[in-house]
């Protein structure tokens, strides 16, 4: 990030990205506040994007937290506050006076007041509650009433809403009256007298019309719309979809309750691919963003379940072999490339189920077709299995001291790496259309599939070339 | 996706996500167009978001597709154009006539039409390029002129740039004038006579200014803003940090050259996490986006490399055992346990390496500091191992019919865990800092470092447990 101060100073700031910056200003800061000099803090910060001065706080050693909260302009300190990790935004909320309490949580916009409440306290949450002014309190239970990940909670109720019959100048008077209390500015909405949504238009659509247009010929009809109950991560794709800055939000009863802005559903895609990325790699979801905080009990509790279910897996394997030892008691060498095997099987297993887990995220597999994609991945995987032959059966053939080694693995590799993959692709699929998760349930099935087939089929190979070609009897 | 009509007419489509609604429009819109009846798609499309038009029309027989082109309005059908995927592009530059081409490429926003340009074969972009106006040409050279993958690329160089002696008035004089040619009015950038960046603005602050007001007095001087060589990835983070709607683009000598909007940034954010789960699942990074559409040889090449390379890591640990198959010919029951034990380290350095990749990405971990991640991973590793103990050692002395087997498994498992948590946080850390992708070059260290060292040390306490406790000479 390159911060200038302008061409009034002509200086440029070193090109810093945002939390290493923000940990440059903390160390400023606290020196400033330990040698008392508060309106050199001023003006260290007033230049700093409120996103860094939270940041800088949080750095801070508790003990000063408030007192550098204390001095920030009253309209930035909400900003501030809204940005703040939600144990600092607690400990906050204990250090300052009740007063100041009340007017930082009655100031704060209705989403990211509900963000906070959902963090703190039942008992703080009713004190808080009992306290706020009438309409605020009544548009906070509200909110706290939708569903988790829902638009409903990802929503704010400060929205410009014009009527039809407003002409031009007169809905561009209302939009600067309403411009410093609502979220947003450039997406408006058009509502009957039931409050029901009937068209919208953008900020661009409006400083464009002539100032004697009516609203109603000014603005679209053709609203895309989410309900109050639709999923985050829906209201993400029809923002990304669209490419829109804001979309609204309606009850059941078509009527306009809120909207989600662009800057929220950001947050939620990146949570969403988080989630997805430690679905692959068996760390449980849930709260990702403070995994850096929390006790390591509760990491380890958090990822033992994981472990556990692909233990249980891997056991069935262990079943396997332990069942087929007779061969391995003829052949121990056979023993040493199980883990080549299994572990192929299992990389090739997880290329497909990554694509298809991701294509089913991103919809581009649903444009393919489902039994296309499996098809596809299968023969990926047969022609994976032959590129492979080339250069493991030699190197079986030697390790293993002898054709009898090479030809098991490489006749078991070929059947390993088509199975896997077309195990990784069809059951994503299966799971998807039973209403499962395919990125958390799949991992198990899938390695657990792979090992065990896997493992049989090599040991049962190997027996059977000891019988018909050695002529042992296995 | 609920698309509603409005009130006028107070019907509402049924609730359908986008491509799908995609899919039946495009059946729709087939009958219409074999039937001849133009006039009813026109009726259809209407209503229609671009993105969903473009959809329908890439759902088409590649022979209907210019004919449903050629019906959109001229203004609708270039944003349409935008949203097509670049093989339906192509294949429309081939069907319209030569006029129609030009004056489709002429009109596209510069951005767009350099991502077209750089899937054309470099003989068609030449010849389009000189068909350009002067102006347009100029700027798509300097466009294509930057790095792939850098603010440069991303940008759009439509923006409203505005002077400081400019008064709010005459400055929302210009915006009314230039809002249907610029790709966003909502942020408006100030430049001195050398085109220096020296604010920015909001038509927020601009519209709630009194219309005396000057610009240099409305405007903010604290700008973040990025160079045209600055990775698009850290384009993303600038915005969804800040909350920005767009960035400005400077060059080297902080000219204003153009800005980057969120939509692109959303667009840029799905795509690198599509690349980190990509890289967790051993799939090369590439052109994700045409993945799906991709020749089965080209998809099998590009993940071949990967498997090759994991190959080569298991065959360390075919060496291991095979080193130590003394041990194994005296109790072969210990090689069933091999796929456990392994399993389980790569699966515990997954998790341990998915979520120090993932925090080096959201840049949570630079606020942890990397040495306390890696010994906090450490620590979880021990734990979880400790965990698995209680149940994985009952199993084994059951099924390795024995404690010895018990034991070596026990202790291994213990010391697997531990290093592959270690190992699993410690080595992506030290890619990074070597300035490597930790998401692409991790995976295969990790599961060497792990497989190798788990057998051996799996085998050699069975072997210490087999000579001092039972006895054997091995």
């Amino acid at each position: 990030m390159n911060e200038t101060t302008g061409a009034g100073s002509g200086s440029t700031k070193p090109v810093v990205t945002g939390s290493q910056f923000a940990d440059g200003i903390a160390h400023q800061l606290q020196t400033l506040l330990s040698a008392g000099n508060y309106d050199a803090v001023k003006i260290l910060l007033d230049p700093v994007q409120p996103v860094d001065i939270a940041d800088a706080i949080g750095f801070l050693p508790r003990t000063l937290q408030a007192l550098a909260f204390r001095l920030l302009r009253k309209d930035e300190a909400i900003e501030v506050y809204e940005y703040l990790d939600p144990p600092v935004q607690q400990s906050l909320l204990d250090k300052l006076r009740s007063s100041e309490v009340l007017e930082l949580v009655e100031e704060m916009s209705p989403d990211d007041r509900v963000h906070l409440f959902d963090e703190l306290p039942a008992k703080v949450v009713r004190r808080l509650l009992a306290q706020l002014s009438a309409s605020e309190r009544t548009v906070t239970a509200q909110l706290l009433g939708y569903e988790q990940e829902t638009a409903g909670r990802l929503m704010t109720t400060e929205f410009i809403d014009l009527k039809e019959f407003h002409s031009a100048a007169q809905a561009l008077s209302i939009v600067r009256r309403r411009a410093t209390e609502t979220e947003t500015i450039y997406s408006l909405y058009v509502t009957d007298a039931e409050r029901h949504l009937t068209g919208i238009l953008s900020l661009r659509d409006l400083v464009t019309a002539a100032p004697e247009d009516c609203i109603g010929d000014v603005m679209t009809r053709d609203v895309v719309n989410v309900r109050t109950d639709t999923d985050q991560e829906e209201v993400a794709r029809a923002i990304q979809r669209y490419d829109f800055l804001a979309v609204p939000v309606v009850d059941r009863e078509q009527r306009l309750v809120g909207i989600v802005t662009v800057d929220d559903v950001i947050d939620v895609i990146e949570q969403e691919a988080t989630r997805d990325i430690y679905a692959a790699g068996a760390v449980q979801a849930g709260d990702e963003d403070d995994y850096f905080q929390s006790n390591l009990f509760i990491v380890a509790r958090r990822r033992v379940v994981w472990l556990a279910v692909l233990v249980v897996a891997n056991a069935f394997t262990t079943q396997v072999i332990a069942m087929n030892d007779v061969v391995l008691q003829q052949v121990v060498l056979l023993a040493a490339f199980i883990p080549l095997l299994i572990g192929t099987g299992g990389n090739v297993g997880a290329q497909s189920s990554t694509v298809v887990i991701r294509g089913l995220s991103t919809q581009r597999i649903q444009a393919l077709g489902p039994m296309k994609a499996v098809f596809r991945e299968a023969i990926a995987g047969a022609l994976l299995g032959l590129l492979m032959l080339l250069f493991v059966v030699p190197f079986a053939w030697w390790r293993g001291e002898g054709p009898l080694v090479g030809a098991a693995v490489g006749i078991s590799l070929l059947a390993i790496t088509t199975l896997a993959a077309t195990a990784g692709a069809a059951l994503p699929l299966l799971f998807d259309k039973m209403g499962l998760d395919p990125a958390l349930m799949s991992a198990p099935f899938i390695t657990t599939a792979t090992d065990v087939a896997g493992v049989l089929i090599y040991l049962r190979t190997a027996s059977w070339l000891l019988v018909h070609i050695h002529g042992f009897s296995a």
